[in-house]
């Protein structure tokens, strides 16, 4: 059999707290009977649910932790209140320790990513961490980055970015060379923001043996699947994310509506009730929850703060398959080719001739 | 009787010319009976289709041009060569010598913008002109802008495309003070751009009489209708329409696969047919086809490249609203109580501050 994947989890982080974490380790764990959890978080609380999951309770350890982090906290209120001491930094820290192979946190993402920038540090070679968002498709599921750790990237980063997101495509898709298409405003070279340009150019110039760079990608081609993998600076990408979550429950809104309106389109709705629940399945949001921190030494996984124990299983899951599938170990060595590539030195130079 | 509204039409923009232009002037003069055309175009190629259009011929006179605009022209190719003398170029100089009240055209985006500000030059005290959009919401519909006319906007230009923008929701909606909010991630005030939290401290400190400040808004609040104008710089407002329109796309093709998976489901489809057309009516992109180039010395409407007649004719539709409501004359009166306010140089002095 093989190993067990210890994953750390941060009871306190989300709107509910271990009220959900807990019994969405269960669903995950059911999925997956080899995970095993180390659980942070305020005893008072969390250890009479856990009396309540028996499964989860024999598959976990417990630390009790004193402080939790607000979900309205400020990164630096967080770092200053948090460090060492609350169930959001013990999770991270699990991972720096090597207890745990990843952590998942429902914590505020702005908190979350000021302590693992903190706690595991950016890696050697990386300039910024992103937060990768899986991205459901027509086609099937594509990566998006960043979208949200930072605001602004310049092409070196961008490069990052795209080598960052190879690999999670590798490690989540099992595809061999992902595609990687940056995202900007009109699909002609002479289009867009310099930096993307200058990174796109880069990537033309000195192909990465890790991945294929499909040249740029507006918006609506996001949700057409036309590449695995979508670069961008987190402020765009953060917008775009929202944007179309925003569009979707909209949508939704006008079906929900259109077919309870009159006698004819409720019987249609009746008629057609397992098509509109595979059509409610596609859209639903906790289906893809969980945005990884990805270029960190180690992987955080946070899922939304409002989700449910099904949506928690997800994020739990996607941390799961991170593990199983050596994201650590494919960055590692995308990284090393990378950097013989030489298109580090390349991009350094070139900005210097802007 | 009302007078009048001359409108002009560049024939020949579009993937399909005047085959759509003709038709979609049709459509919109049925409904605008007062509409007079200014039509610009190739006499081979309009003139046959005008004889097919008699109400359109007798509603509009006709001027001959030697050039089109190719779709994939490059702005400053479009300039060289269609400068003067194109029917992209005619039908804005008609906006210019007062001839025509406002100018559509299906033409390529970054061509008619470039023509219009060589053109109609940026309104005085207004830096840069914007595309506005109009996005249809849960309440109704909003608009936001900028949607691609420029990269990056500092907090002075975010200021002017607020006053823009509120004077077309008072123009397009009939509300005396539309709400404002700013494009930004997070709604904390210690989140996002630094000149988006510039241009929001600015207009919460010296409030604008013509619209209300609302904050910071996200990608989600967009569809929902949060506020009836959105504010953000162009590359992060061209991909939030394109991820919008991308996705509605996206889910449209979901929900007919699943209507057409299984018998019970097509006989579900049969009886919520009604229900599904008033769907498609409400996510049809046709029904709010059209930008509008704000901050010019006049008017300019840019139509789908690839929209049919209908399409068309909503931009038309647009185009004499914004006549008839008298977009310009807001405009002008909103700039000058707002330079009365002195928003404008407290923007100055603050940026010199950071």
């Amino acid at each position: 059999m093989a190993k067990t994947i210890p994953i750390s989890l941060d009871a306190m982080g989300g709107d509910h707290g271990p009220e959900v974490v807990i019994p969405g380790a269960e669903v995950a764990l059911v999925r997956h009977p080899d995970i095993r959890f180390l659980i942070y978080g305020n005893e008072k609380v969390v250890l009479p649910i856990l009396d309540r999951y028996p499964r989860v309770k024999e598959a976990s350890t417990f630390h009790h932790c004193d402080v939790s982090v607000a979900m309205d906290a400020k990164p630096s209120q967080a770092l200053r209140q948090g460090r060492w001491r609350s169930s959001m930094w013990r999770a991270i820290e699990a991972v720096k320790t090597e207890e745990a192979a990843v952590a998942v946190s429902a914590g505020n993402t702005g908190a979350l990513m000021a302590m693992s920038k903190f706690c595991l540090r950016t890696m050697a070679n990386i300039e910024r961490p992103a937060i990768a968002a899986i991205w459901p498709t027509t086609r099937g599921e594509s990566i998006v980055l960043d979208v949200g750790a930072t605001i602004g990237a310049d092409a070196q980063q961008l490069i990052d970015f795209a080598i960052l997101g190879g690999a999670m495509a590798r490690a989540l898709f099992s595809i061999e060379k992902p595609t990687v298409g940056l995202l900007n405003i009109g699909v002609e070279e002479v289009k867009g923001l310099e930096e993307v340009r200058t990174a796109g150019r880069l990537m033309r110039e000195v192909p990465l043996s890790s991945l294929t760079y499909s040249g740029f990608v507006e918006g609506d081609d996001i949700g057409q699947g036309a590449v695995d993998v979508v670069v961008t600076e987190g402020f765009a990408g953060n917008i775009a994310l929202k944007t179309a979550e925003g569009t979707a429950k909209q949508i939704g809104g006008y079906l929900r509506a259109a077919m309870s309106r009159t006698l004819m389109s409720k019987i249609g709705y009746f008629f057609a009730k397992s098509a509109f629940d595979r059509l409610r399945e596609k859209m639903d949001p906790r289906k893809v929850n969980g945005g990884v921190f990805l270029g960190l030494n180690g992987i955080v996984i946070k899922s939304h703060g409002g989700t449910d124990a099904e949506g928690y299983a997800a994020a739990i899951d996607l941390a799961y398959d991170m593990v199983r599938n050596e994201l650590t170990q494919k960055i590692a060595h995308d990284l090393v080719h990378y950097h013989r590539g030489g298109i580090a030195r390349a991009a350094k130079n070139s900005e210097g001739d802007q």
